[in-house]
Protein backbone atom coordinates (compact mmCIF):
# COMPACT_ATOMS: atom_id res chain seq x y z
CA UNK A 1 0.00 0.00 0.00
CA UNK A 2 2.86 2.30 0.16
CA UNK A 3 3.26 2.89 -3.13
CA UNK A 4 0.11 4.18 -3.34
CA UNK A 5 1.22 7.51 -4.44
CA UNK A 6 3.54 6.24 -6.94
CA UNK A 7 0.39 4.32 -8.49
CA UNK A 8 -1.45 7.74 -8.33
CA UNK A 9 0.90 9.59 -9.65
CA UNK A 10 0.95 7.28 -13.19
CA UNK A 11 -2.84 7.21 -13.51
CA UNK A 12 -2.60 10.90 -13.24
CA UNK A 13 -0.01 11.25 -15.95
CA UNK A 14 -2.01 8.49 -17.92
CA UNK A 15 -5.05 10.78 -17.53
CA UNK A 16 -2.84 13.59 -19.07
CA UNK A 17 -2.38 12.12 -21.93
CA UNK A 18 -5.42 10.27 -22.35
CA UNK A 19 -8.14 12.69 -21.34
CA UNK A 20 -11.74 11.50 -20.47
CA UNK A 21 -14.98 13.12 -20.96
CA UNK A 22 -16.48 12.39 -17.83
CA UNK A 23 -13.43 11.94 -15.77
CA UNK A 24 -13.07 14.70 -12.59
CA UNK A 25 -9.30 15.04 -13.19
CA UNK A 26 -9.42 15.07 -16.97
CA UNK A 27 -11.72 18.27 -16.00
CA UNK A 28 -8.77 19.78 -13.84
CA UNK A 29 -6.39 19.77 -16.28
CA UNK A 30 -8.73 21.42 -18.49
CA UNK A 31 -9.62 23.90 -16.49
CA UNK A 32 -5.65 24.68 -15.68
CA UNK A 33 -3.76 25.59 -12.94
CA UNK A 34 -5.83 28.25 -11.25
CA UNK A 35 -8.70 25.76 -10.52
CA UNK A 36 -6.74 23.18 -9.39
CA UNK A 37 -4.38 25.66 -6.91
CA UNK A 38 -7.90 26.56 -6.10
CA UNK A 39 -8.46 23.17 -4.93
CA UNK A 40 -5.63 22.74 -3.29
CA UNK A 41 -6.39 25.90 -0.89
CA UNK A 42 -10.00 24.53 -0.61
CA UNK A 43 -8.88 21.68 0.99
CA UNK A 44 -6.54 22.73 3.22
CA UNK A 45 -9.05 24.85 4.71
CA UNK A 46 -11.00 21.98 4.49
CA UNK A 47 -8.36 19.92 6.44
CA UNK A 48 -8.15 22.36 9.37
CA UNK A 49 -12.10 22.67 9.74
CA UNK A 50 -11.46 19.03 10.16
CA UNK A 51 -8.85 18.88 12.88
CA UNK A 52 -10.54 21.26 14.55
CA UNK A 53 -13.80 19.78 14.52
CA UNK A 54 -11.80 16.38 15.81
CA UNK A 55 -13.46 14.13 13.70
CA UNK A 56 -10.99 11.68 12.66
CA UNK A 57 -12.39 9.66 10.08
CA UNK A 58 -13.34 13.22 8.91
CA UNK A 59 -9.50 14.38 9.13
CA UNK A 60 -8.06 11.65 7.04
CA UNK A 61 -10.77 12.17 4.19
CA UNK A 62 -9.98 15.44 4.19
CA UNK A 63 -5.91 14.90 4.01
CA UNK A 64 -6.62 12.21 1.32
CA UNK A 65 -8.07 14.75 -0.23
CA UNK A 66 -5.50 17.46 -0.06
CA UNK A 67 -2.60 15.14 -0.89
CA UNK A 68 -5.02 13.71 -4.17
CA UNK A 69 -5.04 17.57 -5.25
CA UNK A 70 -1.17 18.13 -4.63
CA UNK A 71 -0.62 14.87 -6.97
CA UNK A 72 -2.91 16.30 -9.44
CA UNK A 73 -1.37 19.91 -9.55
CA UNK A 74 2.63 17.73 -9.28
CA UNK A 75 1.53 16.06 -12.81
CA UNK A 76 -0.14 19.29 -14.23
CA UNK A 77 3.77 20.83 -13.69
CA UNK A 78 5.13 17.22 -15.18
CA UNK A 79 6.65 16.86 -11.39
CA UNK A 80 5.56 13.32 -9.56
CA UNK A 81 5.33 11.77 -6.02
CA UNK A 82 8.61 10.44 -6.83
CA UNK A 83 10.61 14.28 -6.40
CA UNK A 84 8.24 15.01 -3.00
CA UNK A 85 9.57 11.80 -1.39
CA UNK A 86 13.14 11.85 -2.10
CA UNK A 87 12.77 15.39 -0.64
CA UNK A 88 11.35 14.56 2.55
CA UNK A 89 13.83 11.14 2.22
CA UNK A 90 16.45 13.49 1.89
CA UNK A 91 15.42 15.58 4.92
CA UNK A 92 14.42 12.68 7.39
CA UNK A 93 16.47 9.76 5.88
CA UNK A 94 19.64 8.75 7.60
CA UNK A 95 19.28 8.86 10.78
CA UNK A 96 15.24 9.08 10.72
CA UNK A 97 15.29 12.01 13.26
CA UNK A 98 17.71 14.70 11.47
CA UNK A 99 15.34 17.28 11.57
CA UNK A 100 18.46 19.90 10.32
CA UNK A 101 16.98 20.24 6.56
CA UNK A 102 13.64 21.06 7.91
CA UNK A 103 14.68 23.73 10.29
CA UNK A 104 17.26 25.07 7.89
CA UNK A 105 14.47 25.91 5.40
CA UNK A 106 12.98 27.86 8.17
CA UNK A 107 9.81 27.61 9.43
CA UNK A 108 9.80 30.69 11.32
CA UNK B 1 11.70 4.68 -0.78
CA UNK B 2 8.02 4.54 -1.12
CA UNK B 3 7.63 3.98 2.70
CA UNK B 4 9.26 7.39 3.53
CA UNK B 5 5.75 9.03 4.81
CA UNK B 6 5.36 5.50 7.25
CA UNK B 7 9.04 6.13 8.21
CA UNK B 8 8.69 9.80 9.02
CA UNK B 9 4.93 8.85 10.82
CA UNK B 10 7.07 6.54 13.49
CA UNK B 11 9.86 9.29 13.77
CA UNK B 12 6.82 11.79 14.94
CA UNK B 13 5.35 9.18 16.99
CA UNK B 14 8.94 8.65 18.89
CA UNK B 15 8.90 12.47 19.09
CA UNK B 16 5.91 12.72 20.58
CA UNK B 17 6.90 10.15 23.29
CA UNK B 18 10.29 11.48 23.97
CA UNK B 19 10.44 15.78 23.41
CA UNK B 20 13.31 17.08 22.89
CA UNK B 21 13.95 20.50 23.74
CA UNK B 22 15.69 21.49 20.26
CA UNK B 23 13.71 19.72 18.11
CA UNK B 24 11.11 21.48 15.91
CA UNK B 25 8.62 19.02 15.64
CA UNK B 26 8.91 18.49 19.83
CA UNK B 27 8.04 22.63 19.72
CA UNK B 28 5.25 22.22 17.26
CA UNK B 29 3.70 19.42 19.73
CA UNK B 30 4.61 22.09 22.80
CA UNK B 31 2.78 24.84 20.92
CA UNK B 32 -0.30 22.82 19.89
CA UNK B 33 -2.96 22.38 17.05
CA UNK B 34 -3.72 26.00 15.96
CA UNK B 35 0.39 26.56 15.95
CA UNK B 36 0.31 23.48 14.07
CA UNK B 37 -2.60 24.52 11.56
CA UNK B 38 -0.99 27.45 11.20
CA UNK B 39 1.59 25.81 9.37
CA UNK B 40 -0.55 23.98 6.98
CA UNK B 41 -2.52 26.75 6.07
CA UNK B 42 1.01 28.62 5.51
CA UNK B 43 2.49 25.74 3.27
CA UNK B 44 -0.76 25.56 1.12
CA UNK B 45 -0.23 29.29 0.13
CA UNK B 46 3.44 29.22 -0.31
CA UNK B 47 2.55 25.51 -2.82
CA UNK B 48 0.05 28.02 -4.39
CA UNK B 49 3.17 30.65 -4.39
CA UNK B 50 5.31 28.34 -5.72
CA UNK B 51 3.31 27.03 -8.84
CA UNK B 52 2.35 30.20 -9.67
CA UNK B 53 6.17 30.77 -10.00
CA UNK B 54 6.71 27.73 -11.97
CA UNK B 55 9.64 26.69 -10.62
CA UNK B 56 9.90 23.08 -10.02
CA UNK B 57 12.19 22.42 -7.29
CA UNK B 58 10.39 25.08 -5.00
CA UNK B 59 6.99 23.71 -5.86
CA UNK B 60 8.27 19.96 -4.74
CA UNK B 61 9.35 21.64 -1.77
CA UNK B 62 6.26 23.55 -0.95
CA UNK B 63 4.38 20.26 -1.03
CA UNK B 64 6.81 18.26 1.15
CA UNK B 65 6.76 20.99 3.49
CA UNK B 66 2.85 20.81 3.04
CA UNK B 67 2.65 16.86 3.46
CA UNK B 68 4.97 17.11 6.22
CA UNK B 69 2.86 19.18 8.75
CA UNK B 70 -0.07 17.36 7.66
CA UNK B 71 1.89 14.26 8.89
CA UNK B 72 2.60 16.40 11.98
CA UNK B 73 -1.11 17.10 12.13
CA UNK B 74 -2.36 14.08 11.86
CA UNK B 75 0.51 12.62 14.53
CA UNK B 76 -0.68 14.71 16.80
CA UNK B 77 -4.16 13.56 16.68
CA UNK B 78 -2.94 9.92 17.17
CA UNK B 79 -4.08 9.46 13.35
CA UNK B 80 -1.01 8.31 10.86
CA UNK B 81 -0.03 8.46 7.25
CA UNK B 82 -1.42 4.87 6.77
CA UNK B 83 -4.65 6.10 7.37
CA UNK B 84 -4.70 8.84 4.28
CA UNK B 85 -3.44 6.44 1.94
CA UNK B 86 -5.09 3.33 2.92
CA UNK B 87 -8.47 6.43 2.22
CA UNK B 88 -6.83 6.91 -1.43
CA UNK B 89 -5.90 3.51 -2.54
CA UNK B 90 -9.73 2.44 -1.51
CA UNK B 91 -10.43 5.26 -3.52
CA UNK B 92 -8.51 4.35 -6.28
CA UNK B 93 -7.18 1.24 -5.55
CA UNK B 94 -9.08 -1.58 -7.90
CA UNK B 95 -8.24 -0.13 -11.31
CA UNK B 96 -6.32 2.61 -11.07
CA UNK B 97 -9.09 4.49 -12.71
CA UNK B 98 -12.19 4.13 -10.14
CA UNK B 99 -13.18 7.91 -9.55
CA UNK B 100 -15.56 7.01 -8.47
CA UNK B 101 -15.65 7.55 -5.25
CA UNK B 102 -13.31 11.16 -5.58
CA UNK B 103 -16.51 12.42 -7.18
CA UNK B 104 -19.17 11.15 -4.97
CA UNK B 105 -17.35 12.52 -2.03
CA UNK B 106 -18.44 16.13 -4.14
CA UNK B 107 -15.58 18.61 -5.56
CA UNK B 108 -18.24 20.42 -6.33
CA UNK C 1 -19.60 54.86 -0.05
CA UNK C 2 -17.23 54.46 2.53
CA UNK C 3 -19.93 53.46 5.02
CA UNK C 4 -20.78 50.34 2.52
CA UNK C 5 -19.68 48.29 5.29
CA UNK C 6 -21.87 49.21 7.62
CA UNK C 7 -24.66 49.23 5.59
CA UNK C 8 -23.57 45.80 4.16
CA UNK C 9 -23.12 44.48 8.11
CA UNK C 10 -26.94 45.79 8.51
CA UNK C 11 -28.67 44.06 5.77
CA UNK C 12 -26.67 40.89 6.92
CA UNK C 13 -28.53 41.53 10.19
CA UNK C 14 -31.77 41.19 8.12
CA UNK C 15 -30.80 38.19 6.19
CA UNK C 16 -30.19 36.53 9.79
CA UNK C 17 -33.78 37.61 11.13
CA UNK C 18 -35.74 37.11 8.16
CA UNK C 19 -34.18 34.30 6.01
CA UNK C 20 -35.14 33.80 1.89
CA UNK C 21 -35.49 30.58 0.36
CA UNK C 22 -33.43 32.33 -2.29
CA UNK C 23 -31.38 34.32 -0.88
CA UNK C 24 -27.02 33.30 -1.15
CA UNK C 25 -26.83 34.51 2.28
CA UNK C 26 -29.41 32.98 3.97
CA UNK C 27 -28.42 29.96 2.30
CA UNK C 28 -24.80 30.41 3.92
CA UNK C 29 -26.42 30.83 7.59
CA UNK C 30 -28.42 27.77 7.22
CA UNK C 31 -25.04 25.76 5.92
CA UNK C 32 -23.75 27.26 9.18
CA UNK C 33 -19.98 28.22 10.17
CA UNK C 34 -17.72 25.91 8.27
CA UNK C 35 -19.63 26.47 5.15
CA UNK C 36 -19.01 30.27 5.69
CA UNK C 37 -15.15 29.46 6.74
CA UNK C 38 -14.64 27.38 3.72
CA UNK C 39 -15.42 30.04 1.72
CA UNK C 40 -13.70 32.78 3.58
CA UNK C 41 -10.69 30.00 3.00
CA UNK C 42 -11.43 30.07 -0.78
CA UNK C 43 -11.98 33.80 -1.11
CA UNK C 44 -8.31 34.18 0.46
CA UNK C 45 -6.85 31.74 -2.09
CA UNK C 46 -8.84 33.04 -5.05
CA UNK C 47 -7.13 36.77 -3.78
CA UNK C 48 -3.85 35.33 -4.16
CA UNK C 49 -3.93 33.81 -7.43
CA UNK C 50 -5.59 37.28 -8.97
CA UNK C 51 -2.61 39.02 -7.47
CA UNK C 52 -0.23 36.77 -9.33
CA UNK C 53 -2.23 37.01 -12.26
CA UNK C 54 -2.06 41.23 -12.12
CA UNK C 55 -5.18 41.74 -12.93
CA UNK C 56 -6.40 44.73 -11.29
CA UNK C 57 -10.35 44.47 -11.92
CA UNK C 58 -9.54 40.53 -10.80
CA UNK C 59 -8.02 41.19 -7.82
CA UNK C 60 -10.84 44.16 -6.47
CA UNK C 61 -13.73 41.54 -7.08
CA UNK C 62 -11.75 38.49 -5.21
CA UNK C 63 -10.93 40.99 -2.52
CA UNK C 64 -14.58 42.15 -2.70
CA UNK C 65 -15.55 38.63 -2.25
CA UNK C 66 -13.04 37.84 0.80
CA UNK C 67 -14.77 40.66 2.62
CA UNK C 68 -17.72 39.86 1.70
CA UNK C 69 -17.14 36.78 3.51
CA UNK C 70 -15.79 37.87 5.78
CA UNK C 71 -18.88 40.09 6.88
CA UNK C 72 -21.11 37.20 6.53
CA UNK C 73 -18.57 35.56 9.11
CA UNK C 74 -19.19 38.26 11.62
CA UNK C 75 -22.49 38.50 11.24
CA UNK C 76 -23.13 34.60 12.13
CA UNK C 77 -21.36 35.03 14.93
CA UNK C 78 -23.30 38.66 16.06
CA UNK C 79 -20.30 40.56 15.42
CA UNK C 80 -20.29 43.94 12.86
CA UNK C 81 -18.23 45.80 10.45
CA UNK C 82 -17.89 48.41 13.40
CA UNK C 83 -15.94 45.95 15.49
CA UNK C 84 -13.36 45.65 12.58
CA UNK C 85 -12.54 49.01 11.72
CA UNK C 86 -12.60 50.62 15.29
CA UNK C 87 -9.88 47.59 16.05
CA UNK C 88 -7.87 49.16 12.52
CA UNK C 89 -8.67 52.56 14.08
CA UNK C 90 -7.25 51.81 17.84
CA UNK C 91 -4.02 50.53 15.92
CA UNK C 92 -3.37 53.29 13.43
CA UNK C 93 -5.78 55.58 14.36
CA UNK C 94 -4.08 58.70 16.33
CA UNK C 95 -1.28 59.32 14.13
CA UNK C 96 -2.03 57.76 11.18
CA UNK C 97 1.36 56.23 11.15
CA UNK C 98 1.38 54.01 14.59
CA UNK C 99 2.21 51.03 13.52
CA UNK C 100 2.93 49.98 16.79
CA UNK C 101 0.13 47.49 17.90
CA UNK C 102 0.26 46.22 14.50
CA UNK C 103 3.87 45.32 15.20
CA UNK C 104 3.13 43.76 19.03
CA UNK C 105 0.88 41.37 17.67
CA UNK C 106 4.31 39.63 16.01
CA UNK C 107 3.69 39.43 12.17
CA UNK C 108 6.37 37.29 12.75
CA UNK D 1 -14.50 56.01 11.57
CA UNK D 2 -15.97 54.39 8.67
CA UNK D 3 -13.15 56.04 6.47
CA UNK D 4 -10.23 54.38 8.29
CA UNK D 5 -10.08 52.10 5.53
CA UNK D 6 -9.78 54.99 3.44
CA UNK D 7 -7.14 56.68 5.85
CA UNK D 8 -5.20 53.72 6.08
CA UNK D 9 -5.21 53.40 2.34
CA UNK D 10 -3.42 56.88 2.04
CA UNK D 11 -1.20 56.02 4.72
CA UNK D 12 0.12 52.53 2.94
CA UNK D 13 0.70 54.91 -0.14
CA UNK D 14 3.13 57.39 1.88
CA UNK D 15 4.60 54.17 2.83
CA UNK D 16 5.52 53.39 -0.48
CA UNK D 17 6.50 56.61 -1.42
CA UNK D 18 8.87 57.30 1.76
CA UNK D 19 10.34 53.62 2.96
CA UNK D 20 11.47 53.79 6.94
CA UNK D 21 13.94 51.26 7.54
CA UNK D 22 11.50 50.17 11.09
CA UNK D 23 8.47 49.77 9.69
CA UNK D 24 6.61 46.98 9.18
CA UNK D 25 4.42 47.53 5.99
CA UNK D 26 8.06 49.21 4.70
CA UNK D 27 9.91 45.74 5.06
CA UNK D 28 6.23 44.12 3.85
CA UNK D 29 6.92 46.13 0.33
CA UNK D 30 10.55 45.73 0.32
CA UNK D 31 10.42 41.64 0.44
CA UNK D 32 7.29 42.04 -2.76
CA UNK D 33 4.33 40.59 -3.45
CA UNK D 34 4.94 36.63 -2.18
CA UNK D 35 5.74 37.52 1.04
CA UNK D 36 2.32 40.08 1.42
CA UNK D 37 0.43 37.35 -0.36
CA UNK D 38 1.70 34.47 2.27
CA UNK D 39 0.31 37.26 5.05
CA UNK D 40 -3.29 37.32 3.51
CA UNK D 41 -2.97 33.20 3.22
CA UNK D 42 -2.20 33.12 7.14
CA UNK D 43 -4.34 35.56 8.64
CA UNK D 44 -7.04 33.78 6.56
CA UNK D 45 -6.21 30.24 8.33
CA UNK D 46 -6.01 32.22 11.77
CA UNK D 47 -9.27 33.74 10.76
CA UNK D 48 -10.72 30.47 10.26
CA UNK D 49 -8.73 28.84 13.44
CA UNK D 50 -10.13 32.57 16.04
CA UNK D 51 -13.77 31.88 14.41
CA UNK D 52 -13.58 27.53 15.39
CA UNK D 53 -12.81 29.04 19.09
CA UNK D 54 -15.33 30.98 19.30
CA UNK D 55 -13.74 34.22 21.07
CA UNK D 56 -14.84 36.86 19.61
CA UNK D 57 -12.10 39.57 20.18
CA UNK D 58 -9.62 37.42 18.50
CA UNK D 59 -12.21 36.88 15.49
CA UNK D 60 -12.23 40.72 15.18
CA UNK D 61 -8.31 41.23 15.57
CA UNK D 62 -8.00 38.28 12.93
CA UNK D 63 -9.96 39.99 10.53
CA UNK D 64 -8.65 43.23 11.24
CA UNK D 65 -5.29 41.48 10.29
CA UNK D 66 -6.56 40.13 7.03
CA UNK D 67 -8.24 43.55 5.84
CA UNK D 68 -4.48 45.45 7.00
CA UNK D 69 -2.71 42.80 5.17
CA UNK D 70 -5.59 43.10 1.69
CA UNK D 71 -5.01 46.50 1.84
CA UNK D 72 -1.50 46.44 2.01
CA UNK D 73 -1.48 43.93 -1.21
CA UNK D 74 -3.98 46.33 -2.63
CA UNK D 75 -1.68 49.45 -2.17
CA UNK D 76 1.37 47.18 -3.65
CA UNK D 77 -0.58 46.62 -7.04
CA UNK D 78 -1.38 49.94 -6.66
CA UNK D 79 -4.86 49.80 -6.33
CA UNK D 80 -6.78 51.10 -3.23
CA UNK D 81 -9.67 50.07 -0.50
CA UNK D 82 -12.02 52.71 -2.39
CA UNK D 83 -12.00 50.23 -5.41
CA UNK D 84 -13.33 47.37 -3.61
CA UNK D 85 -15.89 49.57 -1.32
CA UNK D 86 -17.25 50.53 -4.94
CA UNK D 87 -17.50 46.82 -6.21
CA UNK D 88 -19.13 46.02 -2.88
CA UNK D 89 -21.49 49.20 -3.41
CA UNK D 90 -22.30 48.23 -6.62
CA UNK D 91 -23.28 44.79 -5.55
CA UNK D 92 -25.59 45.01 -2.84
CA UNK D 93 -26.00 49.42 -3.48
CA UNK D 94 -29.42 50.04 -4.29
CA UNK D 95 -32.09 47.69 -2.45
CA UNK D 96 -29.46 47.09 0.14
CA UNK D 97 -30.75 43.63 -0.68
CA UNK D 98 -29.71 42.93 -4.21
CA UNK D 99 -27.76 39.92 -4.28
CA UNK D 100 -28.23 38.99 -7.96
CA UNK D 101 -24.59 40.45 -8.58
CA UNK D 102 -22.88 38.07 -5.19
CA UNK D 103 -24.74 35.10 -6.91
CA UNK D 104 -23.69 35.71 -10.60
CA UNK D 105 -20.42 35.83 -9.88
CA UNK D 106 -20.91 32.16 -8.67
CA UNK D 107 -20.18 30.95 -5.23
CA UNK D 108 -20.48 27.64 -6.50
Amino acid sequence: MSDVLARLGQVLEQRKQVPSESSYVSGLYRAGLDAILKKVGEEATETVLAAKNGVGTEVVREVADLWFHSLVMLSFLDLGPDSVLAELDRRFGQSGLDEKAARKKGHE
